[in-house]
């Protein structure tokens, strides 16, 4: 594809899939590490080096024969980087000052404060006494986190000092390190995304996921990040314009810290591909590696490149540690390979207690089934999936009506729903009584995943044809018979809309019509409803003739006895 | 994952696409091939065996330290592969019966027509002499095709004999070659599909596919192949049977013709992945290269691997064939980097002429998106992606009317859906006139693709009512008002149906209304549809508030005068 030579400083498993995605566009690389390490596995090259990603000489003999040199992770020597630059004349993303900046976590932090990026407030030590310690916790309060500035990853380099008298064992901890303390972060999610800048600069995210940790070692990630789209909005912002304060290009993982308030602040950022960005392979467009490989390369990044291959899916990412016992991790993985939609990539490495051999991603069209096949994948509890693929936790369906007098009538409605497993929500919104809620209600559903509105509503019943003027999504009108006139008067005021607002009215009083229309609308986007509705209409139609049946064998008169 | 090592005979791109695959399992494969062919560069163990897959001394070099032995090319040493058996008692997925079946093009069309399987009427040549061949002319009438029984792929072996004059340069051409003559198949359309067989025998289909050749090598594949839902049931249950007729297991491509009659017959099959397989990589949840590698390890196979990662979605695989100038095929694969959701595979191979060097997978939720694609990559014509996502050759909503009587009413809303963008059909079907021909168009309007059915009726208006009885899509209905009633006649006998079938009811007349209504229900299958509509909302409102400022502006008296 592309006549660049690149050299990889690293070669565990982030250069494994890096070589993968080279492997497939014919790109050719090279990667400096000790022995046959997992990314040399997959390249027959003779032109690997064996040696340290530290070493001057080695990234030097790198570095010949390569066009462009990329780290798989950030604990490189970036003065040799830049030594070998200025030989060469080599192109090399992150560039050695991005890679500076980063692997120093509290120079990270004060460039990102510097850019107007929110991050966790933190204060370095020059000394590592106790009494700049000490200082530091008479402004921040306890508990707070010391830090080592560099060379920390996976919860190493972190002591959480939880009162004055812990501060003399936490610097005994991570002595002879540079340090620096972090205010206590009290999170109640923590987010990430992979962010791609292009060579001219253009940043590209992929979805927002949310991480968590076991033992400070990423654990699962959850994709789309199950949060609020504001959360999201706010998180995509904060991390773009975290990347664009970076000069260079390549991928970059962004953790950040979800607050209660609903506040976003940047946890940490590395310079590479990222673990949290795994999903990608099987979940978006374009993998986090191969848009790396792009990036440094200057290959294009086309539109939508970073989304998710179908909007409406969910994905979880388990990482697979080795076990205790050597191997055992290996079950794990034959149960995601018994797993529909659950793919299994392992990374060539000997098993070891804790080490990352490997990760699995699993697809669903919804969460909860995502979270089934975790379950048994991770636990081997028993895999019961629903059929039905949509979130079972959000509801599809809103059922509203304008008094609590219709529940009686509306109620039956809510029961066909039940019956055929869709998820509803039901409630009381009068166009009359509550104007501002019906409009809230009316802008904010479908935002909020709801599908399909029924509104049930007597008399001069406004209900459904004002829903349906504030919203684009379908409405069914459910005329409740009154007191008067049988219930012609809220039919009539119902289906009788103008030109320009549709509303989709059944007979009066039928609500169970209602929602299995409903049922029959949702069948648009999933054809496991439509399928339901070809069993239910099935199952009627054998009702009636077993009746049928019943009437021809004992005869009329017995029949009308019963 | 597993400990099995799998020796493979071949080390093409079949090979190195399985490599990668095996890769991921860390399951540990050797090639036996010649240099640092394409499988090897993907595979760092120093375990390959450089020879011949046709030279036994090399096959038995490749058995050693393995535990299966697979091909990815059908022309090996069958008897040499029976000999290593014999020795080892090593597994050979396919089993060599198998590949000697397939490799011969005549044993293997017997051996399906002794399994009642169908295909192309064949009959071979004893002494490749004018005079068989004549008497076969005779009965199968000309033209026919002169084939090589073996070593035949990508057109080379094939010979067409227009008349009785062409036999001698046929037999010339392919002379020294066990031949066979094969009756003239008028075929419309190619098909094909990639079947699993599992160990225990059980087998499982991907979607079908058509494939396009080129000078009689693999040009392009659609996927799914766009032909009737009853064909692609045929070719599936056709393509089964064949390969429940061979033992063993593993992945196999089954190539299928298409009549003009309907009828299908299989051409040829092949032991091994296939070309017309190669979008399962991006489309499918599981690739034929990792099913391949499950099957013949046995590993697990679980539910739906082989089904599209997602229903709606439409591919084209195109081959990257070497162009006559060295490289130039390149540009095709730069201008497939640049595209939206198309993915370049490169196999590592130097540039020949018609060579098959990767090929590029294009997905989108259209096939009519991924024809713009294609046509871009192949054919570097501007790219012009409509933001509709559907399909636009397949109509998505059927307006229907009792009578042309109700046209002047309907064709309002068949405008409204032409303003929107809606693909969708307009017909008569009349309840109490054409009653089969309703019961026909709602029992095939769901696979046809329909998502939404409009009905029109005045008076006893039964229309929208039995064709809701009689299929699971919604339908919406509009009151045609008649002479006398003024359409309460038509709106009652509409949305007073009885509980079990409903029929979304709009305004007399009002079949702007259904359209619109139509427009919101395809929203829940596609997002696109809903922001139409809340632009076409938004425009009403800036309408009316433009009415608004102009009578405000004017006054009633002059407002009123125009």
């Amino acid at each position: 594809m592309d006549k660049q030579v690149v050299g990889i400083l690293g070669g565990g498993q982030l250069g494994r899939m890096l070589v993968e995605s080279a492997n497939r566009l014919n790109i050719t690389t090279k990667i400096l590490d000790e022995g046959l390490s997992s990314a040399k596995q997959i390249n027959a090259s003779t032109e690997h080096v064996d040696g340290s990603f530290k070493d001057l000489a080695s990234i030097r003999k790198l570095a010949k024969d390569c066009d462009v040199l990329t780290v798989e992770i950030e604990h490189v020597d970036v003065s040799a980087l830049e030594t070998v630059q200025k030989e060469t004349g080599i192109k090399i993303y992150p560039v050695p000052e991005t890679i500076r900046l980063i692997q120093d976590k509290f120079l990270q932090k004060k460039h990102l404060m510097q850019h107007g990026i929110d991050v966790v407030e933190s204060i370095d030590l020059k000394a590592n006494t106790k009494e700049e310690v000490l200082a530091i916790g008479q402004k921040f309060g306890f508990p707070m986190m010391l830090k080592s500035r560099t060379l920390a990853y996976d919860g190493r380099g972190n002591y959480v000092i939880k009162t004055e008298d812990n501060i003399e064992e936490a610097l005994e901890f991570l002595k002879d390190r540079p340090l620096y303390v972090e205010k206590w972060c009290p999170f109640t999610n923590e987010l990430a995304v992979m962010v791609v800048r292009s060579i001219e600069g253009e940043v590209f995210s992929y979805p927002i996921v949310e991480t968590v940790h076991k033992d400070n070692i990423c654990h699962t990630v959850y994709v789309p990040a199950p949060v609020s789209q504001t959360v999201i909005g706010k998180a995509e912002l904060l991390a773009r314009n975290a990347i664009k304060s970076f000069p260079g290009c390549g991928i970059f993982g962004v953790e950040m810290f979800l607050l209660p308030s609903g506040d976003i602040l940047i946890n940490e950022i590395a310079p590479r591909p990222h673990n949290s960005g795994h999903y990608t392979i099987d979940a978006c467009v374009t993998s986090q590696f191969e848009a790396h490989i792009r990036a440094i390369t200057n290959l294009p990044l086309p539109k939508d490149f970073t989304k998710l291959t179908n909007p409406s899916i969910n994905a979880i990412m388990l990482n697979v540690l080795g076990d205790d016992e050597k191997d055992k991790e290996l079950e794990m993985c034959k149960r995601a390979i018994e797993t529909p939609n659950a793919t299994v990539y392992l990374y060539g490495k000997s098993s070891r207690p804790k080490r990352k051999m490997g990760h699995i991603n699993i697809i669903d069209s919804s969460l909860s089934n995502c979270k089934e096949k975790l379950n048994y994948i991770y636990k081997n509890e028993k895999l019961q999936l629903s059929s039905i693929v949509e979130p079972m936790d959000k509801p599809l369906v809103s059922i509203i009506m304008g008094s609590d007098s219709d529940l009686p009538v509306m109620s039956v409605g809510a029961n066909i729903l039940k019956k055929f497993g869709v998820p509803f929500e039901l409630t009381i919104v009068s166009a009359h009584r509550t104007p501002i809620r019906m409009q809230k209600f009316a802008f904010e559903a479908q935002a909020r995943g709801i599908k399909c509105i029924i509104a049930g509503a007597g008399g001069a019943a406004h209900l459904p044809g004002m829903v349906a003027a504030m919203t684009s999504l379908p409405v069914i009108g459910v005329p409740v018979k009154g007191s008067t006139l049988d219930g012609v008067d809220s039919l009539h005021s119902i289906v009788q809309m103008p030109r320009g607002i549709p509303v989709a009215t059944v007979a009066i009083n039928n609500s169970t019509n209602a929602a299995l229309l409903a049922v029959r609308i949702l069948g648009v986007g999933n054809e496991t409803w439509l399928n339901k509705m070809t069993q239910y209409m099935n199952d009627m139609e054998n009702e009636v003739l077993g009746k049928a049946d019943r009437l021809e064998t004992i005869g009329y008169e017995k029949y009308l006895e019963k």
